[in-house]
């Protein structure tokens, strides 16, 4: 956990939302790795697998790749105290593993702060899309581990 | 996993995305409960707990849940494949359990197909405004388990 | 002021905001006006008068009339409980009056639940594009009177 | 009233609608602020009052918040010919005062022009949640006095 | 051309856009087919179409048809007087023909009005994606025939 | 066409989608000029012409120049792999020509990559909003031509 006086020094008395104001920020070049999970029974790994992730509904890795691309861009309009950021740069990728995708997303941006929301955004969206040209095939299917894996480019790097 | 016929019924034969067409399905009251779970490091919950989750941007919880209703209603323009549906209900509960906060979210429509993805999107977009609210508190904040717990209305009804 | 049993069964007891379950209700013909007032000082109305109402960036009434139109229809992507609703008919009037230009918006829709948030979105963010397009002449424009006109086709119908 | 020559320069001469060319203006830190004043019937204002404005979907004051605050960052999606800036600040007070309240809308920007529609239009959009919030119990809310109190940052510094 | 009676009953005498009134219009299955046609220059096209339309951005076809799809269901958000529609279909398919791709539409709703707008944007969005993800190879490429198909459901049935 | 080097450079192995990565490019000022043309049946153009471009909705130049200026503002939400570019300038000139309408867009941006997809969505938008002011009059109105005319502050400056 950080220092208690910068937690402090951001908290309004009485709850009321507010955007951060991050004029006096400098501009530096930000980038924020994310990454979600999508577990399927067995039997759906396997048939979605032998079918080259061709779900009910068309291909489901392209469909998503895209979905989560669009939604970075909409990071702010989603996240309501989210600054709107001028992202140069949006990539993801689908990983099948043992019973499960893995998609990571990775976001850069010359901003005053930085894109850890686009990131998880990002993931978090192609992994509902995923969900949604796969639940004809299941009730069972399970988005876990959207989580943060590296930033840098303010105050705190980080890299899981 | 469902029948191969349903399954198969679905699939365009070179995996290109489309909208499946429900002209001919009846109208009905779909209903939809997902949940997503968000764990906190032991310190950071104790901390946001002992301020009735008042984070570094305001409300936390207030916050969520009203990103979160507004995200169900965009579901249809976040998942490409999704069909616009006239939402007549939309809840959302977050209760503070061991070191998480559990997001419950409870959608209604009168329509020809379920609202699923809209209460997974309500869940999903209401964890990330949790997130981007804590994130000055620490890096390892996961949201994990975004599910499905119960459908009703349609052909499967559906009850974890 | 309605009746306390009305307003009381409503109340959600600790504050969270909520969208109200409208799946009970009867699909009816609803209809809403409003209107919105734009004061000018007087020698800028004189002289946008005088110039058929084209500003700095073209066809003020043209203008508004399309933006609060395009509004009405995102009125549910804006106010965080509104229901989306199909609306049927969105009409925009301005007329010029002494030193104010009147905005008055007319809303249809076949829907469970009245379109007076159209009504009002439509007139205000018309009034909102007015004062865009005037802004250069002067930092003493008002939106003033944006209210609830009439309204048909649910409980309580109403007229001013 | 501005001089004649700087509001004829700007004019198209046949009323299309033109978005201005700001591509040789500086970029300066600007802000803007605005308000907009939410008038109610005397026992509708005392009984929301006494009810630390609860109203019949929820916190009434947390809900409007974040809603303009939404609303500031998609002004030039609703405005015309609103140039897309990348705002660095929101905030949005909310005052009760003798039968209203009054919402105070504060924005902060990098760019090359100023950010007035974004504060109107937070506080429009703040004003329009608290009456949907509040409708059910009177059709008599009127939002009164949007209007511009001070911007600075560009050719014309203002203070009202 | 259509009859004068039908064209001047919905002219408004001055010019003032609105959107029309449907409320008296009947509910009936709609349906409407598009097409736009994409011409490249030869030898850029003989590229694309011998690496399977995988331009320098990825998979060409499969982006255009999720971005027509998503497109489709923003078209009244897009169109100023467009009704909201609850499509019920959405389909592109995307044709190599003789240096040009021919991409096709086909919409499907219940509702009051028709979705001939629907289907060509989905049509123009697919072809702009398109443009974009090509547009490395050429200034010389050309969206060229977008044109309604067919249409059946409302007064006046069309079949090209 | 252009270099097989740098387009293979661009070449994802495996079609997945991607935003290319322009945070190395520098910003310069940035301009793209493209046009659509609407060809419409002989009568129906002159029919349209005596009338001033006052079709069944309203006036038709005026809605769809203001239709295309807020479609280019939203080109990056609309094209998956487009960047979010903060415009300076948008202009849309309407010109009739011999039974058709010529669609001219100019937008401007100071930014690391190119405004061609926003000129081009400004004109196609703007091409789509006056088929939907004029569809009740013909089904064989067909948007045609929209191409780009003219680029200027990036590699490649274009005109054609």
């Amino acid at each position: 956990m950080k220092e208690p006086s910068q937690k402090l020094s951001h908290v309004d008395q009485d709850g009321k939302a507010k955007m951060v104001d991050v004029s006096a920020k400098n501009v530096t070049q930000r980038t924020a790795t994310a990454q979600s999970v999508i577990k399927f029974p067995e039997e759906v790994f396997q048939s979605l697998s032998s079918d080259q992730f061709l779900g009910p509904k068309g291909s489901i890795l392209q469909t998503a790749i895209i979905a989560g691309t669009m939604a970075a861009k909409r990071t702010s309009d989603l996240i309501p105290l989210c600054h709107p950021l001028p992202l140069s740069k949006i990539q993801i990728d689908i990983f099948p593993e043992e019973n499960h995708l893995k998609i990571e997303s990775r976001v850069k941006c010359e901003g005053k702060t930085g894109v850890e929301m686009e990131a998880l955004t990002a993931a978090s969206v192609a992994a509902l899309t995923v969900y949604d040209m796969c639940k004809a095939l299941s009730h069972d299917i399970i988005i876990s581990e959207t989580k943060l894996m590296a930033k840098e480019g303010g105050k705190n790097a980080f890299n899981r």
